[in-house]
């Protein structure tokens, strides 16, 4: 746990923060950056009155509004939350406005696409750095963020070659001090490995809920009913926000094509193992499969408890 | 939750309980068993002399053996919880010892292979009903089991055509009693039901953490440390028994490649629309399935807790 989760900074480390888009992410950024004293100013903005306005209530920022390009005027560090498919039009509306020297970044789940859907949009002087918090729950919007949701989750940072190395320093701090450990890599590598670790098992989740409630030989109510079979597990992130995802698939095309291929070749195998009852090739995966598991709690990113604790949280 | 949950039955329903098995099923029946007064004399039994020296130290029940005929003389109640494909090796010993009007029952996730390996052991004047009680963690052994396991959960019994309607009555009363809600069905539509809410998710899930093991462009350090993006939920059901899991897959091929066949018919489809950049076929599939979780959290079956309830059980 880093050292400054538990006490505010003494000094934040920008002067004004604006973030763009105030759902689960944003409105959690909010929170942590008010929490720790990561900015002296907060503003939020969306293009969405409603969403500001339950922003308002909740009191996300110092100043909350629907202006975009008034919002990030005089800001050093500028981030947008929103869906990937929304940055082109949010770039266009605040490149503009934006000040000599702001920090300008991201939290996408898709970094290649993102990269250029923004940059063309940076004035001279901006400094564009891509992030990625791999964190989230299944649940959207203002009410849903918390502040320690990148609580010891890892945030990859993408800068472009040659990006400034105060500029991508400033940003990592940023996101330790929001609770994160910071990684840095390409936006290539980047969306490669999130299609396997996010994107296909989203994919695969989406589609495992779609083929049940399509089933005609099995009602729906008997999914339900014996859904904690492990059904119930990909529900969760079936879940996730539709926009969001429908983006992410439409900009990591290549990668998470290349990774749902290598799937179905070795769902083929397997599904030729049950064919022809080869127990052990099928005991030999079961058994590999288990090492994976630990070693994911042993670094921190899974909960220990079985069945990830729901005894602990469960109504019952 | 059952009445009964709270308070000791007065009188038992059985008089001699035996389990054979003392794994996370068998171990969670002995504690319920005990806590809830199902049955005045409980006996444990196992092959393995290293789990019946376990439970003995856990005190699991009133009598443990690892000879299993010697087990089940005299008792009322007898059930089978072993990995499916151990059960007919098992009935084949206990079956000459089983006293008459006794019920014998199973907890395998496979019920049209249970009961052909099973019945042909059973003795005139023995109860034969299979029954799956529907709940389970990743975790397994004596260790792991516990009293609330089948709180809230559903028992599925498969009586077979013309099976006693007293003896099917005594074995759901006494699930009831354990905190389970039972259904009735039969072994065919149960098979069919199980392979779409557990058998092929198990069946995904190991495949994607086999997928993720074996790619060379991504490190295994990367997948754990970026495993917060949705990867991990899979590694749960990845972890379970790999020799229970191994006989369910051997024990209901039939039904598990029929919805592993429409699986991948859905998954195809997909792929297709990511490939062609289909939008909105991918936002309208997105949208649909966020609804079936909302109604296994109503039902009872799912925390509503955000991402499992894990912020609350986590050690961060």
């Amino acid at each position: 746990m880093p050292d400054t989760w538990g006490q505010k900074l003494a000094e934040p480390l920008f002067e004004r923060l604006t973030v763009i888009g105030c759902g689960l992410i944003g409105s959690s950024l909010l929170r942590v950056a008010r929490r720790n004293n990561l900015a002296r100013t907060l503003v939020a903005a969306d293009i969405s009155p409603a969403i500001c306005e339950r922003a308002t209530e909740l009191t996300l920022a110092d100043q909350t509004t629907c202006d975009l390009a008034g919002a990030v005027a005089g800001s050093d560090l500028v981030i947008l939350c929103v869906p990937v498919g929304a940055n082109e039009s949010v770039a266009e509306s605040i490149g503009p406005a934006l000040r000599i020297g702001a920090i300008v970044s991201d939290v996408g789940s898709v970094k290649g696409a993102v990269m250029a859907a923004l940059s063309p949009h940076m004035p001279a002087g901006a400094h564009l750095i891509p992030a990625h918090p791999v964190a989230g729950t299944e649940h959207s919007g203002p009410d849903a963020g918390f502040a320690t949701l990148f609580l010891n989750r890892w945030c990859i940072l993408t800068p472009p070659p040659g990006a400034d190395e105060t500029a991508i320093k400033k940003l990592s701090d940023f996101w330790t001090a929001a609770g994160s450990n910071v990684e840095v890599m390409t936006s290539e590598h980047h969306d490669l490995v999130l299609a396997i670790t996010s994107h296909v098992p989203h994919l695969i989740a989406y589609n495992i809920v779609g083929t049940a409630a399509d089933l005609e030989l099995v009602t729906q109510s008997e999914v339900i009913k014996f859904s904690a079979g492990g059904f119930r597990d990909f529900t969760r992130i079936a879940a996730s926000d539709p926009t969001m995802w429908r983006d992410v698939f439409l900009n990591n095309k290549e990668a998470v094509l290349e990774i749902l291929g290598r799937f179905t070749e070795d769902l083929s195998a397997l599904q030729r193992m049950i064919r022809w009852g080869d127990g052990d090739g099928l005991f030999n995966l079961f058994t590999r499969t288990r090492n994976i598991r630990r070693s994911i709690i042993e670094s921190g990113q899974e909960t220990a408890a079985p069945d990830f604790g729901r005894h602990q949280s469960d109504p019952q």
